[in-house]
């Protein structure tokens, strides 16, 4: 379908300019960069975002939200683990 | 309507974690921290987000691309213009 496969792309490019950050932050086991107040205000987000694709049911914003979310609560992790 | 409530909440947050860096940026007059690449693949993203909520006709998913595009839009001018 037309629409997803546009849902789709999105969800790719949005979550594909994420992936750098992470790959940077799993390999220097820091993420002093940014506040874990700002990834604890996205990662609500992006769950409500989950609960808004699963109640109209978008398959693009569904998966777009469940790889972003996982992202983000790995980065997270490393934050509190690394204490920075 | 419940359902764009939960949206528009999604929209709220997601958008509102990306205001401090926007401010930080026109503070500082310097976008150093993130590459210029990054936030380019991003609006594209951002930009394909907006064309779906607009062809399913998501209220929540064209505000929040619309706000989130605008404050792309202007820290690619911010290091566009001062060449960092």
């Amino acid at each position: 379908m037309w629409i997803d496969l546009i849902g789709f792309m999105a969800a790719f490019l949005s979550t594909a300019a994420f992936v750098p950050q992470a790959y940077k932050i799993s390999k220097e086991k820091t993420a002093k960069g940014v506040s874990l107040t700002m990834y604890l205000v996205m990662l609500t987000g992006v769950l409500l975002w989950e609960t808004y694709g699963l109640m109209i049911t978008s398959r693009p914003v569904i998966l777009a939200n469940l790889i972003t979310a996982s992202l983000l609560i790995y980065i997270i992790y490393i934050k509190v683990k690394y204490k920075n």
